[in-house]
Formats: structure tokens, sequence, C-alpha cells
């Protein structure tokens, strides 16, 4: 009983941005709902390098256990500049509370046109989400999986092959 | 009537530069003036890479409720790095504070002339005021809009096309 | 009688990632357990850039007195960022906590094919966890290699031929 | 009389350097006292990575109300990535104490020749001087040139030409 | 009597790498005992990413008044990446403690051939050495060599010649 209700309380933080071109938001949600009782909560930010204070404020002020930072940089040199801007910030933002926040960025040039972009987009979110529910109440699971190469969004590398 | 007093009790801050070409100042609080009841708040510095301080200050000793950070980086690589360097400041002052900045830069080379400089600094600057009220004001037009696509000051990308 | 204690009360955390190809976690629990008698906590997270965090949670949530962060960033430059901000993270939580945080990374491009990267793996993470023991218990012996040119993994560049 | 009592009360703060090729402290200073009654603290350093540490310590331990950081970068890669870690160090100095650090920085490869460079730096320093001097007594005056393109050393850029 | 009680109680912290392939450590060490009767604090680390962190502890755990952090990056663009991420931690644990810690790298790429190299570490290491007294001693010293163009380990390049 003390288990579940420790389940039931967990909540999970969803920080995203009006400038992805596919609502990775919306893709976790979904995949939260469909894997497990959480409570959620989401904030919505214009851009990428405003992700590490909406996760922050989403952990200090609406009480999320674990945040997932959503975004989709754009491909030319300023726009990875911002990503690793971002990236730099929401690392400092889990310093400062101890806590899990789970960088999903999905580089506009990964993929080469929208229709696989938009398919890598849901996927790599979608197994994401798997990593919060694991690193909230399943840790022991990514122990299993050190080293294995895990990927998400494409296929595993898979360990090295000897 | 206490959401009345609340809109009115808010505050923006306009952090922004004497090196700009263009009074990005002047237009987000023309913009600001047209659609909300915000009180204002303007600290002018030399340079961007004076700018993070300027928006702590706003926020710490003049109690901005939330900031925006103008600035026009130059074209040359020096430029570039300097823009980098306050970007990353920008980062760190919001998470030391809890509170959204809002950066706003147009950088020199992003226009073929003045005349269209000045009409993107123009444009991006009063379209992220329109994101600063909602911010304050209307959180759920932001989550409406999440992976839509957003560009602030030229066409929006859109939603990837399936 | 006290110095026993000492040494039993140890505790070494061990923060790794199921990206990387190989076990580099079981390789440093495997050296300790044959060296010294320390107590192990371990946290597996997804990737790198969880790294800085998984390593503060093990100092200040779990206790451990020093950590080894494990990683094998990918051989693209977006690993290759990716690598940067996850030691700038793991610099930035040694300073918050006054611990030490041995990073020990792998990269992908670092060996001709996957057996030999195995193998710099196995050894540079054994390597660095004779580095972690000397830390905890026998500071006196890293002093007297100082300035001898060592290296984990590879052979020792040896002090400067005169 | 409290206005007075005011700025004679303020404090400037000299952070420079051995390693720079002009003296710009002492051109600060003389700066400073042909235009206004500040006190004045000065603190040289060898190098312009000491300047962040330096100038919060006159901050904090000698009570500057406002610093100069005084350098003059070399023109080798290498230096090239000390100024841009000594940059960052001073917006992170700022941002610790709410205070306003003016960066003045003259790449040896700014100028063609010695005279030049000599030139440019003295120039520089005595323009930001009279912006420290309005940030700290006449802020009005720093934003009624927001947006004109101020430059400090060279010709202003001006606003755009429409 | 005061003063010399005061010189007496003066601490040294020397932080150094194993990865180094000079003896700076010692090199500093006696430099300081030949020049000045300082306590001295040593704590050796395998590589400079390690620095920051052992600076932080001899400023804060063994109350040193001023930290030397001694070490010899390599010659690859990853070992580039190594110095950037030591040197921002450095700066990072200065501004953490209001506490001068000198950074002496020497580069591998900077000398034809170990000999040199390990005159240029050497020579680097004592003229630092001499700096760390003057910051503590007689900071009126380096105020006199302020903008005198000095270097440490190479000729000075002396004030622009005009």
């Amino acid at each position: 009983m003390i288990c579940i209700a420790h389940i039931v309380a967990m909540k999970v933080g969803i920080a995203d941005t009006t400038f992805a071109r596919f609502d990775m938001g919306a893709a976790a949600i979904d995949e939260l709902k469909k894997n497990a009782s959480m409570r959620i909560e989401r904030h919505t930010v214009p851009g990428i390098k405003d992700l590490p204070v909406a996760a922050k404020k989403l952990i200090e002020e609406r009480k999320c256990d674990i945040v997932m930072a959503l975004g989709m940089p754009g491909a030319t040199p300023i726009d990875k500049t911002c990503a690793h801007e971002a990236s730099l910030g929401l690392i400092q933002a889990q310093l400062m509370t101890n806590t899990h926040i789970i960088e999903v960025f999905v580089h506009e040039d990964e993929a080469k046109d929208d229709k696989m972009l938009a398919e890598l987009a849901g996927r790599r979110t979608r197994e994401h989400t798997q990593n919060v529910i694991k690193l909230l109440l399943k840790p022991k699971l990514l122990e299993k999986d050190a080293g294995m190469g895990k990927r998400q969004g494409s296929e595993d590398a898979g360990p090295l092959r000897l």
C-alpha cells in the first residue's frame, strides 16, 4: 500500500517550447499516462534557452520529482550554440536542485525529411519517458542496462562486440 | 477585481544597451503599453555582457517579475563570443532568481541592409514582448502553441509537414 | 584499529551510463573489491550529461566520500560537445561538494576496433580506480608520482627526457 | 548636500594586469580624477584570468560600488581562450555580487602597430571610464543613448540608417 | 613583530598532477623556500581537471591563503578542451572562496623538445611563484609592473614601444 501511495505522489515536470516543430510535450504526457500513474505539470516556453529556468521552477515551485526538457534546436551554427548554452544551463539547474532533468533534444538536421524528423522526435521522447519512469521507480532496470549501448530514438548501438 | 489588481502589480524589466544600433527598449515598452497594464523598469548598459547583472538587479533590487534582455551583437567572431558569454550569464541569472529573462538578440549579420535589420529588430522585440505577456498572464496560450514552430521576427517555421 | 575502522567506513560512488558500450561500472566495482574494503553505491543513468547530478546525489544523499563518473562519449561533434558539457558539470559538482569526482571517459574514436576499445575502457577504469584508492587512503603515493607523466589506459608518457 | 555626500562616498575598483603592455589602470584613474570625486581602490594581478576574483575582492573586501576590469589579451588562439574564460568569470562575479564590473579588454591584434594599439587602449579605457561614471551617477544618460550604436575606443557605429 | 608573525602564518597550497611530465610542484616549493617563510600544503591529483576541487579543498579544508594550480596539458584537441575546462573551474573556485589561485599551465606543444619544455616549466613555475609571493606580501610591486608586458617563462613582451 505504501508503495502505491508513493507512486501516485510522484510528479513529472514537462518543459517544452513553441519553437519546436513537433509537440514533444504531448508525446511525453501520452507515454507517461500509458505507463505509470504520475502527476504531470507542464510549462511551455518560447525556446530552448528558456528551458533551464522553466525546469528549475517546475522542481522548486511546482514540486516535480523529475523534469523532461524537450526541444528541437535548428540546424544553423547559432542554433547549435543555443543548444550548447541550454544544455549547460540544464546541468546547472540539476546541480542546484539535486534533481534529474532529462534533456530530450532533437536537432532539425538529424533526419532527411519532415516525416522522419517527426518520427524520430516521437520515438526519442517516448524512449526517454521510459528512462524517466525507471529513474523514479525502477533504478535497478537502468543498472541492468549499464554499458549496453542504449540509444533513444534510433537503434541501440549495443555492447562492444568482442 | 483580484485579477485586475494582480495585472496592475506585475512589473517588467527592460535591460538594453547603448551598443545596439536600434532602440529595442523603446519598441518593447511601446508594445507593452499597447497590450497590457504593466509597470516598467528600464536599465540601459553599455554592451550585451553587461546585461546579465543588469537583469539580475532589475529582478532583485527593482522587483521585476520578468525581464527582457535586448541586444544587437556585431558580426565578427569576437562579437559572437560576446553573445555566447552574455547568453550563458543570462541563463545563470535566471537560475539564481527563478525568474524568466527573455533574451532578444538580433545579430548584425542577420539582414542585408540597415533598413531590413531595423525592421527585424522591431518585429522580434515586439513578438517576444507578446511572449513575455503570455508567460506572465496567459501561460496556457504558450502551451497551445507547443511544437508549432513559432519564430520571432521572421516567418514561423510551423509544425513539421507530415 | 581506528585506521581500519576508517577504511571500512569509506564509501565510493559509481555513476555510469546505459549509453556506454562497455560495463565500466562493473570493472570499477571489481577493481575496488580486489584492492580495498570500501562500501560501494551505484547510480546508473541514461547518458553522460546525467552524470553530474548523479555524482552529486551520490555524495550528498548517499554519503559517498568520492565518486567515479564513467562514460563513453561517441565520435561525432555533438558527442564531443556533450562530453565537454558533462565535464564542466562534473567540475562544478566537485566545487559544490568539496569532494573529488574522478571522470573516466573513453571516447569511441580512441581505438581502432571494438576489441581494443573494450580493453582500453577496462584498463582506464581500473587504473583510475587505483587513483581513487590512493586519493582516499594513500595520498602520499600520488605525491610521489607528481610530474611522472602517468596515463590511464595507455602507456605512461613518463617524465621529460633531459 | 546629501547628493554630494553620496558622490564622495562612491568607490571605484580598478583591477588590472602586469601582462598588459599599456598601463590602462593609470589611464582609468586619471580619467576618473578629472571627471568625478570618486574614491579609488586598485588591485593589480598577473593576467586576465586573475581578474574575476580580483574584481570580486574589490567589491566584497574593499567595498567598491563598481569595478573596471582592464586587460590586454594576446593574439594567439590560447590568448583568445583565456579572454573567453576571464569574461565568463567576470560575468559570474557580477551575478554573485549584484555589482557591475565593466570589462575593458584590448586585443593585441586590434591595431596595426604599437602606437595605434596604445592609442586604442587609452581611448577605450577612458571612454569606458565615462560609462562607469554614468552607471554610478547618471544612469539616465545611458538610457538616452540606448540603441545609438556607441563604441568605445573607435568611432561610434551610430544608429541604423533608415 | 606583528608583521613577521603575519608572514610566518601565511600558507601556500600547491595543487599538482601525476599527468605532468615535470615536477612543477617541487620547483614551486623550492622557489618558495628560497624566498619566503611560508607554510606549504601539497595535494597531488591525477590530472588537470582534478585541480579545481583540489585547490578549493586546500583553501577551505587546509586553510591556504593562496594556491598554485600546476599542470601540463597535452598537445591534442581533447587536451586543449580539458585545459579550458580546468581553467573555468579554477576561476569558479576562486570566486567561491575570494582567494587567488594562480594557474600555471605549460602546454606540451609550447617547446620543441623535452629539454626546452622542462626549462620552460621550471622557469614559468618559479616566476609565478614570485607572483604568488608578491600577491601575498608585496602587492605594491605588482602595481608598479602594471602594463609592463610581463610574461612568465619566456622573455617579457615589455610595454608598447611608442
